[in-house]
């Protein structure tokens, strides 16, 4: 059964925020640790692990090992993946004819069956009661539809799995919102961000898909892929908005929104 | 133009052989990176990295960082990849309608693209001078005549890519050599192991296709398929058997071979 959904960010500010805004986007994040407290199992989309162009990832490795901070950062740590779930999932999705692939990593189980980790899994989890995850990775070349059917199978797996799951969707926004960050200025990132903010504030998700591809490409974004698979699993059934914020401390934008089921 | 093949093993005995047939392995390993030291690049096939089930990997991710070592043995390194010749055959075994993805992790390019190393890869490495890479992994759940048109494609790019190239396959072969061992003894891993040396020495690598898949899976190897990519990708041209030795110091067998291209 899909609890809730939570849409967190991963940029290193949250950590150790540096301004209101992104104090009260810190807060909303712990909201959704303490809300999700009671989950069995987590399934965490991440655009910043394995990245392939046309095919959506399912990590079957048992072990989630932390290797790679963004800027210095270390976060240690491991995790377990629930690894019956992932298996449901990367089988059922491909039955459904979705181009998944299963990931493992030196072994297929055992101790050396492990997967790293980047900033885009670690700060998410910073957030969360340490349970079982399946970790999945999005893709950018397929098509918006595909995105929402592996979501909407995805809602259904999770439905009939006999288990409480969280959704964790790990997103940035728009990445050119400062004209000495990596990326300068683009006018479209903030158009993206705002855009992004109204649809989950005013509850009209399904108008992602109507987000036009050049604002998307040139926001220079990481979470709209994932977001369409999150708007697929979220058709399954009835969810309300309990909290969201905003905060751009730096050069790119991060929004953090919690929904749980209605009952 | 592919200038020779090199069959590698994985297992840590050869980095401190303890006998005199792991000694001579070792120098069958050492003449292989001796040999290639003129190449461009390698193209390295591992069975102890990435593991899908049902697709072929290419990994893209520019830095190739040590990750994960058996046994407890650490070693360190990093390696670049051949980024050019990864793209070439990423998009060129697509076009063949082979099923193959394109592995990347954390960010597309820049310090943050970044693929981990084991065991798999780390071992063959310390026998080959540092080189530019491509890192490919092999599926176990496809068919023989996918995995042989897979190499087929390869040894075809490799041709034209303007490089020489000296192709590594990373096996090592039955794992049930001794009572006492992680997998016990059994029967199939001495037939296996005596075999495959026989096909490499009496250059009868064709017969590859004709092992038993019960033999295979029996001898508890992790060296059929990436071999089959091998006899694929050796179609292409003549080579000659430069030198081979097999050792089995511990559990599982390890054999080396070095075959370089006629001209």
């Amino acid at each position: 059964m899909l609890a809730g959904v939570g849409l967190m960010p991963h940029g290193n500010p949250v950590l150790e925020p540096p301004d209101e805004d992104t104090r009260r986007l810190a807060d909303v994040l712990k909201k959704i640790g303490r809300t999700f407290a009671g989950v069995d199992s987590y399934v965490l989309i991440s655009p910043h692990n394995a990245r392939m162009s046309e095919h959506l990832g399912v990590i079957l490795a048992e072990n989630l090992v932390s290797w790679l901070g963004f800027e210095g950062k270390v976060i240690p740590g491991e995790w377990k993946t629930d690894r019956e779930l992932a298996e449901k999932i990367y089988r059922e999705e491909k039955d459904a004819g979705m181009p998944v692939v299963d990931l493992n990593f030196a072994s297929l189980s055992g101790e050396y069956s492990r997967w790293p980790l980047s900033w885009g899994e670690l700060i998410p989890l910073q957030f969360l009661e340490r349970k079982p995850l399946v970790l999945m990775t999005p893709a950018r070349n397929l098509s918006r539809e595909m995105l929402v059917k592996f979501g909407e199978t995805l809602g259904d797996i999770i439905e009939v799995s006999g288990k409480k799951v969280a959704l964790i969707i790990s997103a940035d926004h728009g990445h050119a919102h400062d004209e000495k960050g990596p990326y300068g200025y683009r006018k479209e990132s903030e158009t993206y961000d705002r855009l992004i903010m109204e649809l989950i504030n005013e509850n009209r998700l399904e108008e992602l898909l109507k987000i036009p591809e050049e604002l998307v490409r040139n926001a220079l974004v990481d979470s709209y892929w994932q977001m369409l698979i999150m708007l697929g699993a979220m058709r399954n059934a009835e969810f309300e908005l309990k909290d969201s914020a905003y905060a751009c401390p730096t050069y790119f934008g991060m929004a953090g929104a919690l929904w749980v089921r209605k009952v």
